[in-house]
């Protein structure tokens, strides 16, 4: 087995997607900010105020979403077709959040959906982070893939 | 208590930081990419090949240190001294990823060392992803910082 | 009737356009920089400097319009088949933009054509600002735009 | 007079600001949008729904804010201490955008402001033309600005 | 004959590419940076450090690759498939940088593949520049096209 | 002797600038583009349209200069205070740029100029191509620096 992001002589390049069929493709991904219950409640509750870190967070994770090519040495920069994130409180200090990706194209977005948790992961971070700075960011993981050669991809329960 | 990048309407804002002193500051940040042992062993083993998946890692990371204030919503631009991202096997399957970032300004750089390991840690899941898709990003957090008014601060031992 | 950038709970997402077809689209924008009659006369008129505001401006909105996905929270990013931005003088101290964009895809252009002309707009106002502090940007609308599902469009006239 | 933008010969040049003072600076900006009194209505009325057109907005304004050295030619990069955002319904049909941006610079602030009133203004245009194609951008300008050699400057009322 | 780039009044404009076929793409440019040999020997000898001077350069060179329609004013955006750097020894002081970039798409890929030798020869630059200021970046010029209206294209050897 | 921008373990950092001293940098870079004599009367000579390839040239090496910490992974990000392109015929073929960029900070802008002549001369070769294929860009180098710690520097003439 051999990583297909390096030639035959270990240099990076990125994978020639040339040759592969434009198909449908979606991707989800999750993860989680661990933290004070409180800092969960200043988040979630409270009149008018309560929209901005999730909204604020909710539009970082989908604008680095389009930046992943950017971002990311070797990925393929895509025209995507879509992309959602949600951030759900699950827990007294845990919100969990899911972005989900998609496009019509020759090679997978699970980097796009990644990206975007990981980039609403942040800004939940620093927007609080003046009240707790113990935060700590966690369980990034691909859930979900569909479309492509390798075929459909969904991850087993913990 | 209340969230400083929330104004008392609770819009966000950037924080205004005018009238702060121009000061030292560090922070030093760090997470970990979980993996299937045989995954790290194609990843830190074997010839010439090994540099590449660290190498390009640690220049995305720090590449996307500087594209902070990019990436997340009310981070100040910052023109920062010195970044720093180091990966290393900590495990049989753990790959942790350490960054470090410096400036001298008027807000501190916790978001720039956290945002290197995160784009480090999804540039090694995306090189090795064709080989384990089960991999997954987790424990980013703050591990010290310092200069500011706010003083130093040092994660407590897990 | 409703928002389509809203979902049903009201939160940003971007729309899918999975499965809408791929069809050649045209929008055409306008705006215009209404300043003293002789800051535009240092725009237009002597002898060899007369190009460089109005190419600066030219250039400044084409390349604003590859940035549209970038800029705008929401819009998908596109491969534009092409961009074109016009100033003319249209009154004694007015300077009206117009720029079209095309693309062969599943979502319009009106966003990057409207991005184009606001750009170009700031980068008359940048380069003029010294002489002319009062200047005024206005009017910035979209003209016309052909291709896709809703039809064409063009308004009407004032 | 001249365009201090061109040089003698006429070509675009990004002044030399090596030689200015470093002072605290201040530019607010405004603009507005113009919709159908429905069209407004659907963005600031309603359930939870209600802030996020308004809080993509201002994110999106913030965030262009801090790219205006990348999208206007000639304009210096700066490191903002802030920027602040606010959407505000004043009339039947009419949204004002007002943009506060300051530094700590030799060089200032109102592109930012400009700008972040412009990008705030398309960012609405986008998340609402699928129920309005005829909204209008307009009366964007500089209302105030502080610091630096050429002194304060106050917009005189229309 | 007349430039493309230029409307019949002279003025910069994007071509317009929406007419033309979709086709495979690709295209191969090549460049050089002249040192002392020593300032090679640093680059190409010794132990572990060997890799990443190389290694930085063709992660930036992909990454440029990718940019180049966000650098060059009237290049259209890509979505390339593929893009790959190599750098070799080719004399005593002469390191040889060579990539070759494909798409399927309107247009062709030479920009991007001369991007990608420019940044990588910059790279090897900034990080040899405090031993070798003399450096000299040369011979960037296509090698070969393929794919497109305008038939294939190979250099003719010098 | 060893290269600064990799740690004792041949491994790529930025290096840390916060102990040096704040001082006015200044560099020049000069680099030529090779063509076809009947390319160069393309863009020096005829009308109205004469200006608008070496305005854009202009513009995007302008531009580029801002984005040098964006392109090249180890390059501070720096607030420049002034970069200027010329470019003009110096010989019947040869169109030769140079760029200067200045800064007040803690590293050198020689990279920024090179940034800067690299692009414009990317562009030259853009806007032509259809033209003349066998265009080189070359003799990309360093002449001058002035300012920190390593004192004043010029190149030897040839």
């Amino acid at each position: 087995m051999s990583l297909t992001h390096l030639d035959s002589a270990g240099r990076a390049r990125m994978v020639d997607v040339g040759g592969k069929p434009v198909t449908a493709r979606r991707a989800v991904a999750s993860g989680a900010v661990v933290m004070k219950p409180e800092t969960l409640a200043l988040i979630t509750s409270g009149g008018i105020a309560k929209g901005d870190v999730l909204a604020a967070a909710r539009i970082a994770g989908i604008m680095a979403a389009k930046k992943t090519g950017e971002l990311i040495p070797l990925c393929h920069p895509l025209g995507l077709d879509s992309v959602e994130v949600n951030l759900d409180p699950t827990g007294p200090g845990t919100l969990t959040i899911t972005a989900t990706a998609s496009v019509t194209g020759k090679t997978g977005v699970e980097m796009e959906a990644l990206t975007a948790v990981s980039v609403a992961a942040l800004t939940v971070y620093d927007m609080c982070k003046a009240a707790d700075k113990e935060m700590t960011i966690g369980d990034i993981r691909l859930e979900a893939k569909s479309g492509g050669r390798s075929g459909d991809y969904r991850r087993a329960a913990d």
